[in-house]
């Protein structure tokens, strides 16, 4: 499952509001021990979408899903990482983070990430293929 | 928008428990007006995750993000649908969304999913992409 995560490109992040509403957004991330880190993005700031730290800040519990989707669904596959995100705007931390996302992503190279980052402590690892165990 | 949402074989969808604690899959779905439609496979029991359905149950409120995810980022997209969804098990609604599924997924036609069918009704439909509007 872990090797599964560590060569994904793209996964989803689920979030929800104090409310209890639900909201999902795609998020380039980079795996470090227990913890799983991404960045807010540099975007034009109209289309900034703050809602998934809003909804952290309010409420830690997150789930993200790596997953593969294919055509032939004998060879479909998913890990669920559940856990508790913290936002992390400088420090040591921080920093590190960033340093592991452009080692990730030769894009955020030539366009640093200005952050925050999230860090999300892994609580819970959860996979399932079609093919079986 | 609307295109890029028919199109696309695969979304991910955002549940959030009674208690706040979000939740997040991916699905094959099938659009029809206003509607989102997407059923519970037939998968090996032990394995079969109705979390999903709980989470409907208990707290209707769900986010669905389709994307597409490529190493040209100025290529990037997505679509987010927020709606209410309701789980509905027989009837006339029921066996048309699994038309629609089976039309949309040849894989279907083989293993027909029993259900039951999660129908959203989209309350808002909203999108970005890289290279601006």
């Amino acid at each position: 499952m872990r090797r599964r995560v560590e060569t994904a490109r793209v996964a989803h992040l689920a979030t929800a509001g104090s409310e209890g509403k639900p909201h999902v957004v795609a998020i380039c991330f980079a795996l470090d021990g227990d913890a799983l880190y991404f960045a807010v993005d540099s975007k034009p700031k109209h289309s900034r979408d703050l809602k998934r730290l809003r909804n952290i800040a309010g409420n830690p519990s997150v789930s993200v899903l790596v997953d593969h989707y294919v055509e032939d669904w004998s060879r479909l596959w998913w890990v669920r990482i559940d856990g508790s995100a913290r936002i992390i705007s400088d420090g040591l931390e921080f920093h590190r983070a960033i340093e592991l996302l452009i080692g990730r992503y030769s894009q955020y190279a030539d366009a640093r990430p200005p952050g925050p980052v999230v860090a999300i402590t892994i609580d819970r690892m959860s996979g399932w293929t079609a093919s079986g165990p």
